[in-house]
């Protein structure tokens, strides 16, 4: 494997230090002229016999170490993988944090293009693509610590639309295993996977994606298998409002976030009957660049006072947009994936969001919110959650440390 | 949907038009003065308010019309997915022509970058990502159609190391769809399945992946989840030697191929207790860059006859490339994708290949390889073949024609 060369190294955003170095000019002309420039910088790097050209996303790295986990706010890569792990009764705090050192170790290895210790494909390890590895911890895992669990831990309240299935919900340990590319996942997951079978059994498992990387600029809003443009009104990384929004501030998950992971069906065939007004009502965005139905770009602000020459609202009262937004403020920040797969029957669809969203406090932001959707949301009539798990996810470590440690003690 | 620009249209190899007009310089320094050009060639197209910058991948296309379909000798896409259908008993030769006229119509827009008729996700269409939809027929599609049928297509012989399991074998038709995005390939195989639902049922889907686009250099060999350089030897698209190995002369069939398809379990936990030494031996070709045993580069012609100091094969009698290779130079065209799916019970992988290749007439080139190795393979040990089916891939069709029309008749 050649060495990672710093001109390819990325950070969380996604944006290359060599991006930087140039000032952040990468939009247009100023694309062009970054790999013009990088191809200056590497051209040293590229080694013997390789031509020289371009790096390739295969190279970029996301920084493992940090005060936050990786993965949450990284610009979402293309593949996301979601695995479950119920700790096995013989796992006891000691053992628990004997797992947690060794994924920890694997995760920082394998995120920067290392193979893991005892790595039978070390090859497969040479593109991480940005990789992350996050870890998440379920209610089980924080009792076996016994540790202090957030009251949001033990779990959502039934919601009316539920039709859950063991097989996609709850969970001691959470992995999601993301990059941009889909060898690199499948590396990953299964080196975590080997070196947590003494400690931990698979419980569910959930592969996601979305627009590879290449195929649209970068920022571009990802779209939904209902083809709606999903994810505009959404926190910003990097800004105070996502920090308030995401980062819990005490405890020992200070620097840390809750998770909510809900798997949910889209029912395409029923989608497919209703026309394009219907479904535009249906959020109160424009299918066409997900503008609101009172605006013309993506991200104008929506009227949601605005009302048509007959006096009807715009965005109908019970559009999606307008039940999430809600009155009362509280925010989420969105990082969902599709599924696709295959389908059992008649159906030709197998298809849905696997729904994930990062915040301080689920209870208080998250819960409201969920609970206005299940009471009135006209996507609802296309749309079930199948599958339902939340985690607290811990801070990021420092090099020598490992994920966990300011709930298990980092000493043992 | 901007229209496609002629700059952005791809052949299918997967090299650009603007590639062609460059003549061809597009390998290091040049790729970076290709993008140039490329970004002055596109300028006038950027649009409105878009920013300028270079072409994105999601905008590549593979022509659809032309003597062969596309999906063979293009070069592969990063994600293929493989939907084998039945027909329904009601369909009849009109209807299996009514049929094939409308997925082709579907195939011909959707791998342009254009909604199919009664598209519902228009918006899913517009990043092709180098789509191509390839058909092909089994036996039972032909026997409806009244048409004669290569020997072949009745089937391969059973082989000793079968496993086979009715859900992943035979069918009769064949999509397959592969796209560097994996949106794309799902928003394309669900509108090939709707168009196809009053005509056919889904017998059985397989997902498939190889590296990401932008993950490694164009043209590098893919690695399968063994780790393994997958797809060395194999006759280069564009060659004498891989049109004669491929395309079929006469009849019907004219212009196509014959298509084995099959599902390889491979034992990733027995493997990784196989030391390194032992894996190279197994195939013939080390690791790190898949270089023949006797060799040091990926392309070095092996020495299947030289020996060790104490008088061994330096490539062992039974190792895969051996027996694959054989004596007799029939060849095959492999094109196989990697799969990973979610793993039941104590297992921590379901992982294989997708075999997949394309040869003129299976009888001869492909059936005494697999008795072959079927015979003695040390690969037998970690894999065992689950899935198996047989297609005939008709030739291509014009503009206007459709994918069949010379098992069917041009004018139905
Ligand atoms: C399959 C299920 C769902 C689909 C298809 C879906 C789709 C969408 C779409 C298309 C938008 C508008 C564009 C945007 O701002 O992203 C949106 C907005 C939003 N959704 Fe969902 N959503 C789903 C489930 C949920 C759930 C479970 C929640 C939280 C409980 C949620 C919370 C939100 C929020 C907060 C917004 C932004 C509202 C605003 O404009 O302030 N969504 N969703
Ligand atoms: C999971 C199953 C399989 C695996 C993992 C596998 C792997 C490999 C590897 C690593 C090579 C060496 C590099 C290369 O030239 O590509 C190879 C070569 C080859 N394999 Fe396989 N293979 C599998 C199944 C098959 C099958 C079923 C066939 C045909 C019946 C086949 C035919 C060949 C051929 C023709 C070569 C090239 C031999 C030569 O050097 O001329 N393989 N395979």
């Amino acid at each position: 494997m050649p060495p990672r060369t710093e001109g390819a190294r990325s950070d969380r955003s996604g944006s290359t230090r060599r991006q930087f170095l140039l000032g952040g000019a990468v939009a247009g002309v100023g694309a062009v002229a970054a790999i013009g420039v990088d191809y200056a910088l590497n051209r040293q790097d590229a080694g013997t016999a390789a031509p020289a050209s371009t790096p390739m996303n295969g190279e970029e790295t996301v920084p493992f170490h940090g005060t936050h986990q990786a993965g949450i706010d990284t610009a979402a890569q293309a593949h996301g993988l979601f695995l479950a792990l119920d700790l096995l009764d013989t796992t006891d705090r000691d053992g628990l944090t004997r797992l947690l050192r060794i994924l920890t170790d694997d995760a920082a290895r394998l995120t920067q293009g290392k193979a893991a210790l005892a790595d039978s494909e070390p090859e497969l390890a040479a593109a991480p693509a940005r990789l992350t590895v996050t870890f998440g911890f379920g209610p089980g895992l924080v009792a076996r610590a016994a540790g202090s669990a957030p009251s949001w831990l033990a779990g959502l309240p039934a919601f009316s639309i539920d039709r859950l299935q063991p097989e996609f919900s709850d969970g001691d340990l959470l992995l999601q295993i993301a990059a941009d590319d889909p060898l690199t996942v499948a590396h990953a997951a299964r080196m975590l996977l080997k070196d947590a079978r003494s400690f931990a059994s698979l419980r569910w498992s959930q592969q996601g994606f979305r627009r590879a990387y290449g195929t649209e600029r970068p920022g571009t809003t990802m779209r939904n298998l209902f083809g709606q443009v999903d994810g505009t009104a959404n926190p910003e990384p990097g800004t105070t409002e996502f920090d308030s929004v995401v980062w819990v501030e005490d405890g020992w998950l200070a620097g840390g976030t809750g998770m909510v992971v809900r798997r949910t069906r889209m029912d395409l065939d029923k989608w497919d009957r209703l026309d394009r007004s219907g479904r535009e009502a249906s959020v109160g965005r424009t299918l066409a660049n997900g503008a609101p139905l009172t605006g013309t770009q993506e991200f104008d602000e929506p009227d949601f006072d605005a009302t048509t020459a007959v006096g009807f609202p715009v965005i109908p009262p019970f559009a999606h947009m307008r039940r999430a937004r809600g009155v009362d403020g509280e925010k989420i920040f969105r990082r969902a994936y599709n599924y696709d797969e295959r389908p059992a029957g008649a159906s030709v669809s197998e298809s849905g969001l696997i729904f994930v969203s990062f915040q301080a406090d689920i209870d208080r932001q998250f819960t409201p919110m969920q609970q206005r959707l299940a009471d009135l949301d006209l996507l609802n009539e296309w749309t079930t959650p199948i599958g339902s798990a939340v985690f607290a996810i811990p801070p990021g470590c420092r090099e020598g440390g490992f994920i966990g440690e300011t709930l298990l003690g980092g000493s043992s």
